[in-house]
């Protein structure tokens, strides 16, 4: 490790404090901008399709999320460049999401890793390539969910 | 960004490290450290006044907290040098607070961002000049009181 | 603080990603390779006896995390350098960790420090030298256990 790896090592971390800092405070398009146009995100744990593109990612999420207050923390990160322009990363997080009466006011909350690849554009900055979410425990209104193993790999 | 201004990110995150590290250990000498002289800390959402000057923030807070067990972690912070000795810096947080049963035995539960910004003094220290905190959501014996809506612009 | 230190502090700082992510995904072997073979571990707040040697370490938590779901966050660190190859650490700490039925259905959630040192072994790696857990706060099934007191120096 150099100390000019440093800077894409420090540039990447930044990367995911906005994504997450931009989904809870609703900031959609700077929160757009943190990924690749061609990003593939796996939240399959979640029974969700695996997604393709930013746009896609964007909405399906926006939507979802309207009216939700959530927040989202990550926690000590992996970093590894790869390449010129590329890494990956491995992030722990947890979450928390309160719905609105009108939706049901259902509560969500979870903990686990996001384990994510990371690309450099021609314009300089990095944004997210990948993002597989893998959960160790999630509870709604309380109560365990999903997965019943502990399965973060 | 530059090797050079990664020392000047390293050295704003270890103080807010150290400001939540020392708060939380009640070493209010070298928590009071972290400001400076002419701090503003608002923290106006939670009721009280702007505060100014880390002496005030100080006599304000330290008897608040005399027999409080707290807990006051930061999360993923995005960190701009403005200046070759200002920067900004947003933090996502999380607190908790058990008041003793002789003060009413109250728990508090927060998350939220703290949005500040930092000055290098003549002495090539760090600290934090301005502290504005904003929460998502607050909960007190585990009821939500306030914000009702997402606010942590 | 110059750059080339800032690769050492990264450098521990992953280090101590690797142990929090080893430890939850059980990744038992890559995780014992955190720690120097001399690793002094001092849980004793817990109750358990301070034990030498990361072999030792291995032999006792491995057993008593079999089947339990465990999330271990660490946070907001400070990293010294002491030496050419030494270093110390304190990192806010937050855990929680769910037995299986099959022995007791026991919850346990904990806030507090890690307070530790590093050495770098001949082969450039840093590891851990030392961890001292010391938590402010700890609840079994729901209900405060130890320590009575603000206990984290």
């Amino acid at each position: 490790m150099t100390p000019e790896d440093l800077v894409a090592i420090e540039e990447i971390r930044q990367l995911k404090a906005r994504y997450f800092h931009c989904m809870d405070r609703k900031r959609w398009d700077e929160w757009e901008e943190c990924f690749c146009e061609d990003v593939v995100v796996d939240t399959t744990q979640e029974g969700t399709p695996i997604l393709h593109g930013r746009k896609a990612f964007r909405d399906f999420l926006e939507p979802v999320l309207e009216g939700v207050k959530t927040v989202h923390h990550g926690h000590t990160s992996e970093i590894a460049l790869t390449g010129p322009d590329t890494a990956t990363g491995t992030w722990a997080m947890e979450d928390n999401l309160w719905w609105p009466e009108s939706k049901g006011g259902m509560t969500l909350w979870g903990t686990g890793f996001y384990l994510e690849a990371y690309r450099r554009g021609d314009d300089g900055r990095w944004r997210i390539q990948e993002l597989k979410l893998r959960r160790i425990r999630t509870e709604v209104n309380g109560k365990q969910t999903f997965p019943a193993a502990t399965d973060a790999g």
